[in-house]
């Protein structure tokens, strides 16, 4: 309101940072609904966690919100009877991923999953290319190396491509059961 | 505004039918911080899914928000390797649990769960007491019957009450251990 031509520049900014951050959230998005509508998996994204601060209730309003950082990955659900949680993560880094996408809290939830026995990866775009790289892969390479990135080629050496298709839009589930039902398929 | 009094009893009213459902909600919320503390079981509430209207990015301000219907259950994760998904529900009704309470895409996304090969559940609070009834009951009960509420009787049959405790408040994967891994327990 004090500074209109700033106001409208930040929120063009938040507008199209949005925007990129929903095009691989929207795939993601109808893969799952194609998954529930055929009985192929279950899995949501679960909805962004808001700190209410007031509502009026008459109007069934919020009318004071603020987005709360997440603690756990966005997407879970179940898959031929297994425990799927992961998150999707777009850079536009062209040369490696930066680590500062993935919170603390959300790396340790990978590792918590992965000891329940769940599966948990990341999907990642970058180079405009979809990749599934699995959680024990990442909490390797963070305990291992001090750099503050995967760079894109361990990314393409370490993780599985994902194709765009049409229906599903962005079959993951097909290259969950290259990786972690190899056994099972031969 | 226009009517204060009338606007100070729907938020009286508001609060205390807040607090009611808070009550179960916490008891829950602080056992499943204890498993996850203690590498039991690794289970969450998901955020309440809230339509976002009007943000202002510059303030990180949320000032016109609604909530929404849940589509799924409020609790979804992982025990020994099992997906477990239920809701907590309660009742003030003393003579059986209306099933208004359950709206039909939960009833659903609990179908769903089951035929994936997960554990669905709801836990009750009824008559002050604590019940899980597992999903498979529930959609039977429906499918079998015209009634609009299930009789408290049966629940406390066909349920398996869980005991409020100090550590954890609810222990409710003990009743899970009792009821979906009996064999395992021989």
């Amino acid at each position: 309101m004090l500074y209109p031509g700033k106001v409208k520049d930040d929120y063009k900014k938040a507008i199209s940072y949005k925007n990129r951050g929903m095009k691989l959230e929207n795939l993601i998005n109808i893969t799952n609904e194609y998954y529930i509508a055929n009985d192929i998996a279950l899995i949501y994204k679960k909805p962004t966690p808001i700190l209410v601060v007031k509502v009026d209730y008459k109007k069934k309003l919020i009318s004071e919100g603020y987005y709360k950082t997440p603690s756990t990955l966005d997407y879970n659900g179940i898959y031929k009877g297994k425990y799927v949680d992961f998150d999707a993560k777009e850079t536009l880094n062209k040369t490696a991923f930066p680590l500062a996408n993935l919170h603390e809290h959300q790396l340790l939830h990978m590792e918590r999953v992965i000891k329940q026995g769940g599966i948990s990866f990341l999907i990642i775009k970058i180079n405009g290319l979809y990749f599934l790289l699995d959680g024990n892969i990442i909490i390797d390479f963070i305990n291992n190396n001090k750099r503050k990135s995967i760079p894109f080629d361990f990314i393409k050496e370490k993780g599985i491509q994902i194709k765009e298709g049409i229906m599903p839009a962005l079959d993951y589930i097909k290259v969950i059961d290259e990786y972690y039902f190899k056994e099972e398929n031969l």
